[in-house]
């Protein structure tokens, strides 16, 4: 008897990742290939097919692939289209989903990389069950996916649940979409960097920090500053925690989640971030939302998560 | 033959208004009754059903009346309560849709009076065929309902939709809420009157308000003296459309709406207001969202938009 799967892809700058998922979001194999060695997502789709089937025929024909999710940036639910994404190598709208219909014949999804890594929360990870969540994904940027009622937001374009272009700070921090104090210019990998270099700047006490440079500066050395009691580190958390939990609870006024699931680097600062990220939220909170909403990591955090909710995304979409 | 007809409320800390309305969005008979006298909600219930009963009664029986829809502060479209209404004289829960029920033996639905307004702009108004989209309500505060893929957004609690209380201003304008810098603070009929206020401590251009108190201020003498050209009128509208503007563009940035509608006294300001507001929307507003979300008045500016949407959530509700 043969067992059905989906394919999950995550389109990243650097690597496109892949994995055959089966429905309880075991991953049956997994890998990725580079993205930018291929000028056209063409040659990528084929590179792709052919690791695919291979590894299937290896399998003797054991896996029913049933279907195909896609996570990528600027990803398009409605239009099935990549559009304007600066990351990729390729330029313009691409109209991946149809390519990839054409190469596999089979049912392909998708979405961008926030959205899937919510999808795959609310199959595979804590929000099973749940109609209203939030899932944060703090990596470079910072991305969400806003679930109501047990779906994705979408909006009437499919660019809904931009959560890292909300403006935080007016005339603030430039950010790489071309407007000023962008939510992800202060929380996310480069916004804690950037709050770190802005106390070197404001504050005298000692610290690590004052012989590093700003390129050679990684967010998680931050965490582990944090655990030696840098006070720049520890004050570095708490700004960022700071924002991150004001706009966390404007959020909650809009959609009033149960749950709120923060992913990736800066998550893996356990308390460093999630102290300071709730007092903050509660402060602000209308009073019918205080001490109801839990914010935690990411049931996925040492996963692949984006590959998983492409999958999880695919698998809903068989079943509806 | 008699025509199937529904009763839209909506309850005010006033008035409660009440109407008896077709699915075409026509009012058979209307009327309000004071909120205020009734000690008990059951007396005013007994009151209503009185009026209603009557008038049907003198309309020879053409009437059916096939369900009663309630539009209330802190009304919870979940369980059927008016939670902890601050304008209301009843305190703590009130289990209005049970009370409702048993008096007409009819199905009941409420929400509250902005989510209503939403729904009756949906089935009413401009929003008819519109799947994703923003009702914002200025009145004394500033209330909204938020509909995405034909639905409004309650949350995991009822309660989603406070834009009001999202935070403009960090340790802003104090707000009846009990936080500091919410929207409603800067934006609506109150919201005006504290920045054109304001405004009288840091200019100095000629005014009428210089020999106006707070208490004998209303808001819409602003509009009129901004279309005499007062200065500190005008400055007070920019200030409010900045604002406003900005908030709308983070709240794209959640559900991406195809269009947003302003409803209530500082909506029929006109360009006074729209204009400064769409240009900080705009401005505000991630490349991928600029110049495709439109701002107008709704549809319903002129006629009581409470009871007709609450009318319009029952039939919805009627024909789920």
């Amino acid at each position: 008897m043969s067992t059905s799967v989906v394919l999950g892809i995550d389109i990243g700058g650097t690597y496109t990742k892949y994995g055959i998922v089966d429905r309880s979001g075991n991953t049956i194999f997994e890998g990725q290939i580079e993205t930018g060695v291929h000028p056209t997502p063409e040659t990528l789709i084929s590179a792709l097919a052919n690791i695919i089937n291979e590894n299937i025929k290896s399998k003797n024909n054991q896996l029913d692939l049933k279907g195909i999710g896609v996570g990528a940036p600027n990803g398009n639910y409605y239009t099935g289209n990549i559009e304007l994404a600066p990351n990729l190598p390729w330029k313009g709208v691409i109209q991946f989903v149809g390519m990839m219909k054409e190469k596999f014949n089979l049912p392909v999804v998708m979405t961008n990389d926030a959205n899937a890594a919510a999808q795959g929360e609310m199959v595979f990870g804590h929000a099973r069950e749940m109609k209203d969540f939030l899932m944060i994904t703090l990596g470079t940027g910072l991305g969400s996916g806003l679930v109501v009622n047990g779906n994705l937001i979408y909006g009437h374009d499919g660019f809904a649940g931009e959560l890292g272009h909300v403006t935080i700070e007016e005339d603030g921090r430039q950010c790489g979409c071309g407007n000023r104090g962008c939510l992800e210019t202060y929380v996310s990998a480069s916004g804690i960097k950037r709050t770190l270099f802005e106390l070197l700047a404001t504050e005298t006490e000692p610290s690590r920090f004052w012989d590093v440079s700003f390129n050679s500066l990684e967010a998680k050395d931050i965490t582990i500053a944090a655990n030696e009691n840098d006070p720049i580190a520890i004050k570095a958390f708490q700004k960022t925690g700071f924002l991150l939990g004001k706009s966390l609870a404007d959020t909650v006024a809009h959609i009033s989640p149960k749950e709120i699931f923060l992913f990736g680097g800066l998550a893996k600062a356990g308390k460093w971030i999630f102290n300071p990220t709730k007092a903050s939220m509660e402060k602000h909170l209308l009073p019918i939302f205080k001490d109801k909403i839990n914010i935690r990591p990411s049931a996925l955090q040492d996963k692949n998560i984006a590959v998983l909710g492409a999958a999880a995304l695919i698998w809903n979409e068989l079943e509806d």
